[in-house]
């Protein structure tokens, strides 16, 4: 089979927004968003409290995502949602008030479209929350709900706040707060491919899917990719696996997958023993143990061996998310750390990922820290923000950086070269994660590029061989200057 | 000031549908619907099962109600809600996705309105449901809700389903699944105007409105009959207030209310000994003890003189609804009783409203017996369906009928002759609600009708006076042929 995967994907760099933290619009649009009381924007996050940011808010910084070079938005769940997170869709066809409401989404949708950036929303299809309608009819008239069949059903009676009695129904992570779906109900499945049609025709480019893994219903996902691409043959459809994904990603279900498969490793390279524990122990991802070159290779090596290539080149790579620690905070406060795994997202096969406020050194522990406002600009780490533009936009530039063949090129300590090729362009990537100075020399065929454009690293070359001097901690790019 | 009130009110024919229980479409229009179990059509009604009336169902039987002569329908609510009631507002943006969701409301608007069938909702704005999005957020969040005032929280923790814990809310009638908005609370109101707005935009014809005694904020109704009014000065506003409502019909709230004051006179004027306790005793309006024409008079003028002529036309008067036995059931299976309180209900001022079924002599006691399934067309009391027809048939008729003035002519024993004048057309009603056949001798100016254009009576006339023969528990109108 030949696997097809959203071309648009291979050449973005998204960016994930964390709706309430991201924005609050400066101007008031509705009358019903008036008078709300919210946590102080700057204040430390708690679980269950909302800073307020909005969709009109985010409208309003589009422009800094343009000029960061953002050309897709993944957005956590914007549905109408009792929750600060609104991981607990209480209504799929409705964006949450406190957002902006379904009108300010479809002037997001708008706005960001005639930017030229793609929108991807978060879907939540595994669970709902307890006040969603039709778990809800159940909860008010029990056994003759007529939706009874929608949800699993243990026992009576449903606890669904109390929790000294049992929930007695079948609930996401043992939380009553999130009961499941009922997926083997033919009901609940349309329901749930409407929505997700619903959503693709009023025009967004792609879902995100939670915990897709959850819902194990028969060709469940695959009816899902049917309908999803019948509507939109190039909408983005990228699962949250924190695994091996081989299972999803065999071009008939998902095309990519969260790509902590990515992140981990890349950190335990970038960070070393510089990863505090606290941040990433009992997690679903593993950034640790400290990596050298030569494991960090072979890793990346076994990753880029699981799927199809067309499948790499559409995988939503990141370092961090609202699910994890942000790498500054898990890195100890280590800029350097930020900078080489930054460089090593960005010049990799598949979609890099910014998440909200990595680019300006927002610091974050696990959640509800890493979910913090935006900082204003007075706290922005400039220089982080300008390296993330500097390799955004070089990104860009090389057609080989997105689309090129990978090839590790060399291995050895704490330091890494591998390339990017594309038809007659070629482009190194060279990364000394160590505390020295390194040097690396390289076989140079004909086409190896000699021209640093971007880093602090030096080349010459000598006869058929290149020589690149890395200075400690940090990356170097050489391509041909375009 | 000067009173303005729906002229297309004062000329209709209303028929209450309860959706659940109305009709069921033939037809599956929504793979949503499909395979979803219902309680059997019917049996007896239970408190929290559902029949499966929908809307799609309504506009199958659009034919029936145009050739009964309705104009007008008031649904009791069709929002989402989980209670086959729908008085549990869910979502006011929602039409019930048993019902067929906004889709169906919509096919049925236009059904209606190609038909000059008027549609009139209901609108449930002193209390919603503990699902209802912006108090499930408290319920979720607490005191950090963004949303938390708009209900009014007395205490902490607030328990929503464990009756054995105080609810710790100001709720409807102390019960803990209405939770009770707060009126104060500039956004609230704001947001309920936005409703009233929002459907009457939709191109919905007025609004009834539930308990609105319970919102006591000031000048609450007026903005509402204001920003209703804006939109569309024709919509009709009607309270359910079951007392004497003067308080609201000054002009600046509603155009009417409806019209136990008139139901509970003309029940025991037709019914009168026949009233079987049980039906209507604790109840909000008082259907006994039994009256002679001479009280029936009186009460009626007292109620003709409570409020301004312009909002008597725009009542909306009945002789039972959801919230009462129905008064086949309440006279003890009397048909007569029946006929008579329907002739005086289709030739008073203001506009008369059919409880669906009750022109098929369909029985219920006090809810949920009163929300029976229409019954199958094999079990229609033909013979009342046809009384129905011929009087509203009439109403449509003579216009004095429906606007004329009202005039008490004859009162004595069980005999109750009026008449209805509106420039030079009079009709003469005369009923004999007793058991033994009456006569009335009544002065007849001239322009007084002497054809008998309805019922058993028979009239002659006798120099300056007109003489009513009228037989036992029945109904006569007089008025020009036309």
């Amino acid at each position: 089979m030949q696997i097809h995967t959203p071309d648009w994907v291979k050449h973005a760099v998204f960016y994930q927004i964390f709706p309430d933290r991201f924005s609050r619009s400066q101007q008031l649009k509705q009358k019903l968003l008036s008078a709300v009381a919210f946590e102080d924007w700057a204040s430390t996050p708690t679980l269950y409290g909302y800073k307020g940011g909005d969709l009109w808010g985010v409208i309003e910084r589009l422009d800094y995502l343009t000029e960061l070079g953002i050309t897709a938005i993944y957005f956590t769940p914007i549905f109408q949602s009792a929750s600060n997170h609104r991981y607990h869709t209480h209504d799929y066809y409705k964006v949450d008030p406190l957002l902006g409401g379904n009108e300010a989404f479809a002037a997001l949708l708008e706005a960001a479209h005639s930017r030229h950036i793609k929108v991807v929303l978060d879907g939540v299809f595994n669970h709902a929350s307890r006040g969603f309608f039709f778990f809800h009819d159940i909860l008010e008239n029990g056994r003759l709900s007529p939706w009874l069949d929608w949800f699993k059903i243990d026992a009576w009676p449903l606890s669904p706040y109390n929790v000294e009695q049992p929930a007695n129904y079948a609930c996401w992570d043992n939380n009553r707060a999130l009961p499941q779906f009922n997926h083997d109900n033919p009901v609940v499945r349309e329901y749930i491919m409407e929505v997700a049609e619903y959503w693709i025709r009023a025009g967004i480019d792609g879902w995100r899917l939670d915990v897709p893994e959850c819902v194990t219903a028969e060709g469940f996902w695959q009816e899902f990719r049917e309908r999803v691409k019948a509507i939109n043959p190039e909408a983005y459809i990228v699962g949250e696996i924190w695994t091996d994904a081989s299972q999803w990603l065999d071009g008939t279900q998902f095309d990519g997958v969260m790509n902590y498969l990515f992140a981990a490793p890349t950190i335990a390279f970038a960070a070393g023993d510089r990863v505090q524990m606290e941040y990433v122990q009992d997690r679903s991802y593993k950034p640790y143990p400290a990596l050298f070159a030569v494991e960090y290779a072979a890793t990346i090596e076994r990753l880029l061996s699981l799927y199809d290539w067309q499948l790499q080149l559409t995988q939503l790579n990141l370092l961090a998310s609202h699910d994890t620690a942000r790498l500054m905070t898990i890195a100890g406060g280590d800029r350097e750390s930020v900078e080489i795994a930054t460089l090593l997202l960005l010049t990799f096969p598949g979609a890099p990922s910014i998440y909200y406020g990595d680019e300006v050194g927002l610091p974050g522990g696990i959640d509800p820290d890493s979910r913090q406002g935006f900082p204003l600009e007075t706290q922005w780490d400039r220089k982080l923000l300008a390296y993330h533009r500097e390799l955004i936009a070089l990104r860009h530039r090389y057609r080989a950086l997105r689309t090129g063949s990978y090839k590790s090129l060399h291995a050895s300590g704490q330091s890494y070269v591998f390339e990017r090729r594309l038809d007659d362009e070629t482009v190194l990537v060279a990364v000394n994660a160590g505390t020295e100075p390194a040097r690396a020399v390289l076989d140079a065929p004909p086409g190896t590029p000699a021209s640093v454009v971007f880093g602090p690293g030096t080349a010459s070359c000598d006869g058929p061989q290149l020589q690149l001097e890395l200075p400690p901690r940090s990356g170097t790019i050489l391509a041909e200057p375009l």
